[in-house]
């Protein structure tokens, strides 16, 4: 008897999360991968700068993974690049504009020599092993996204990427709805969709939208103009060049990530800047205030950002002056809420008119509402649906609104990652399991930082650290200098000098009834120490700091 | 010539802020207090439980200060009382609700025998020194909450609380809009209005919309009904009561929180509970799925609360279930939307349905929306207006509404805490500063936390603390022990014991290099070894932990 043949979806992150897309497609012996993004850390990731994808399995499997394949430049979706390729080499395909920010940040870690970087274009087919991967054009907050449709020998498994259906797109190239409904015509397997606005009923708005609104406070504005906005969506950033030109304002940015962006965007053709726009932040102060506009990042609130700073007055060249129109173009991140709104209150403080969410259309989504995704599904009619790209909720709603469009819900997985998936045309079910989390980044540390660690950092947060350090004789276990208490993060020592003394004395007298009783092992003598003092502190403070006690010897004889 | 006299208010706590609400209303030598409320503590601030108003102002002028009038018995406007009657102990008249929940909290903290606590109720009017303070009903999500107007030599002083204008209330107590009205007939010199919802057009909606959408539920729900909540939202709760009486459910209880306010709610008649509805959480596995209803706290996600232990099966007494409805009853507080939704993620991998924000009509919001504003500043035709209540942005909005009424600019005042206001009949105006600002309580330490020991604990949560010891002879300065190199959330130490090899020589080599100098005083040494140890981490980690030298001397003679 023959052996049933499937393809094997396995997603490694997106899935259950927003951030860290990444998934494999596996036939056989051959792997190719979806996305290779990263995350930003949660607040408890303490002091972690940024979360990957665990792939093990592929490392596992490194042999089989013949090539990755970007739907777009988004972090969430190139970030782990430079990580992942250090470890397993292997083609990247992608747009010009997604391999163009891959490039750049591949320079950044001096590996842009060995990267094999493969752009394609809408309607590119590739074969990979046994695949063929055709790629095509849908609508984002950046362009050049593209979904895909990969050709396997067990049928079409479709990946839409993150995409909206923008029906006035700026750059006028629209959503390749043709070829969606082709392929839904001609049969598909599978179907893997985004799930983020899944939530919101309706049609996801237009750019376009946003470069009226533009319009409307550029004519108003009667002097400076400063928006903030995510510095990869480029079309925002074309609206508002637009706009600049209509209304006789020059062009100044500010912020790293908005100038690397929109260099690499001009350089490729995909931001048309008029000669002569742009000048230098330094020439802002030179010109009528109402011939300027400068585009800047912190639409987030991010501390550091150019837009924290100039709203509280600690960046180089430019503070917000009263009068200024700061317009930001973006809604908070979850867990952005307040850092965001700290930055409306300094801004309306300096006198700034601040037009944000809620009092305006400065803003549209990129992914797409109900409508789009029920649009989608029935176009590609898929025989398997597997949402990705949300939460767990997003996913489950997701596959409810398949289900009510007719796909069978024992054919709609709301899945994990680390699932395997195995599909063909008679047959669609998890099979199995594999490794998959996050690898925490810190500094240039991959994975040293873990449960212990942060747990550490945590306990040091909420109450500090006393440590106790005490030389005693190696033979004697005689006291010979300390014990010595030294704290950092939990009381001011001048206030408490009181306290400190007494704890002193509670260390001092479980080191004497160690030597009573004759108990002479290092790690008795510590917990001893870490115990009477616990115990002394909590009563007194009702705080728990680490209690760290060091032991040196010294051999007097 | 004689002297002129003004009323002065000083607000030292929730302007410019969410929380800590505390204004000071001072004629000649008589200060009152509006509220002694607390804060919860943002994020940046590690490991602080609460946080107080800076009172230094009535501590320096203890013996003019009267009174503290409540508005309410919320956290924002009662929760600083502990720890401002331990210092300046003076009656506290509050409605009895308000009292009921004070009078818990003091005896939490073994004060109730001191205070003293005066009952008050609507359209009561007190004489304390030249003040005459009336109390007026208004709606809020909370009972008996009261607005306060201040008959003083120099007119009449008008403080809303928190409120918004609800004319179907649960309890059937309608906002009493007469007392209003007639103050501005006979002319209101000061109106200090709740600005939280300014920036909302319309009207806020009855409290009576949620229980609508409660029998809604109720009547779908098939299995157990879990509902979260605010705990002090008794009217909320006692919705909830009514449904579970109509449809036939027990009710149970989860949550310190709330089973304190519902007690002390039930006990003073504020809460009517049907005989024998309430049972123990203990027994509700003993009654059928459809028979029960719980109450629960968890509503913001709370990592300890118990909605949030029932998801993630950590409850003592309950998990949540397949079938399960549960409803968060609330919107997320600015910063909390990140772990509510998580929550929510969790809730619905246990197979619950849940019924949250922007799904449903399962919350009101208890403050007044645009409309409500403009009719109270209509109704008092205050000659100054004053937003108390909300973040800057929307004081600034709030005094612009008032502009639109009719209250010229100059009268209208966007302030901050610690300004000194001044007001008569002929000049208005901002006439000095006092100390303001917060006290951070944590543990049992009040203002024993400040800069450097935050600073401290966001430098360790960040890249963690190594700590060098070394035990040196007091006279020759030989190395007697060490050095050794302990560290706690930093790194992995099995995965960086080379790190931690070299780390050490780099510090042997300064003490050295000390040594060979001739630098012999210990914070020379310290600081050697610091900059060392710093730049060789730095390099080979990107991490900055703070890094502790500790040198204990022996006489060894």
């Amino acid at each position: 008897m023959k052996k049933e043949l499937f393809i094997e979806v396995i997603p490694l992150g997106g899935l259950g999360e927003i951030g860290k897309n990444m998934t494999a497609v596996k036939y056989q012996d051959e792997i190719i991968l979806i996305d290779c993004g990263m995350a930003f850390p949660e607040d408890e990731l303490m002091g972690i700068d940024l979360v990957l994808p665990d792939y093990t399995y592929l490392l596992d499997n490194r042999d089989k993974v013949l090539a990755v394949l970007l739907t777009h430049g988004h972090e969430d979706h190139i970030g782990g690049l430079p990580y992942f390729l250090k470890q397993i080499n292997v083609p990247v395909y992608g747009s010009r504009l997604a391999l163009g920010l891959v490039g750049h940040k591949l320079k950044e870690h001096h590996m842009e020599k060995d990267a094999q970087l493969k752009t394609v274009k809408p309607r590119d087919i590739v074969s990979i092993g046994s695949f063929k991967v055709e790629f095509i054009r849908v609508s984002h907050s950046i362009p050049d996204a593209m979904a895909l449709a990969i050709h396997t020998p067990q049928g079409v498994v479709v990946h839409t990427g993150d995409f909206k259906i923008d029906h006035t797109p700026v750059d006028g190239d629209v959503i390749d709805l043709h070829r969606f409904a082709s392929l839904g015509e001609q049969g598909v397997l599978l179907l893997m969709s985004d799930s983020t606005n899944v939530e919101r009923e309706g049609y996801t708005f237009s750019e376009r939208l946003v470069g009226k609104s533009f319009e409307e406070y550029f004519a108003a504005a009667e002097e400076r103009i400063i928006i903030a906005s995510f510095a990869s969506n480029i079309h925002r950033l074309q609206q508002v060049i637009y706009a600049a030109e209509k209304y006789g304002r020059q062009l100044a940015v500010a912020g790293r990530s908005m100038v690397t962006v929109l260099t690499v965007a001009s350089e490729l053709g995909y931001l048309k800047i008029p000669e002569g726009m742009l000048i230098d932040l330094d020439e802002v102060d030179k010109l009528p205030n109402n011939k300027v506009v400068i585009l800047t990042t912190g639409s987030q609130g991010e501390p550091m950002s150019a837009l924290t700073r100039m709203a509280f007055g600690d960046h180089r060249q430019l503070a917000v002056m009263p009068g200024d129109t700061v317009i930001i173009s973006a809604t908070p991140i979850p867990g952005n809420e307040k850092s965001v709104s700290r930055n409306i209150n300094q801004l309306f403080k300096m006198g700034a008119k601040v037009i944000y969410e809620g009092n305006s259309d400065i803003h549209v989504s990129g992914h797409p509402s109900q409508e789009e995704l029920k649009l989608i599904i029935n176009l590609l009619r898929p025989q398997y649906f597997l949402p990705v790209h949300g939460e767990y909720r997003m996913l489950k709603k997701h596959a409810e609104l398949a289900q009510q469009l007719g796909i069978p819900a024992e054919n709609t997985f709301v899945g994990e990652i680390g699932q395997v998936f195995a599909f063909n045309r008679r047959h669609g079910r998890m099979v199995g399991r594999v490794p998959a989390g996050r690898v925490l980044v810190d500094g240039l540390g991959v994975g040293d930082v873990g449960n212990i660690v942060l747990r550490d950092r945590r306990d040091m947060a909420q109450d500090g650290i006393l440590i106790v350090v005490v030389t005693m004789d190696k033979n004697t276990h005689q006291v010979l200098a300390g014990p010595d208490i030294v704290s950092r993060g939990f009381v001011y020592v001048r206030e408490a000098e009181a306290l400190m003394g007494e704890a002193r004395q509670k260390v001092i007298a479980a080191l004497q009834k160690c030597s009573d009783q004759g108990k002479s092992g290092w790690s008795y003598i510590k917990q001893e120490i870490k115990s009477a003092l616990g115990k002394f502190l909590f009563d007194h403070t009702h705080r728990r700091p680490i209690i760290l006690p060091i032991i040196m010897e010294v051999d007097k004889s």
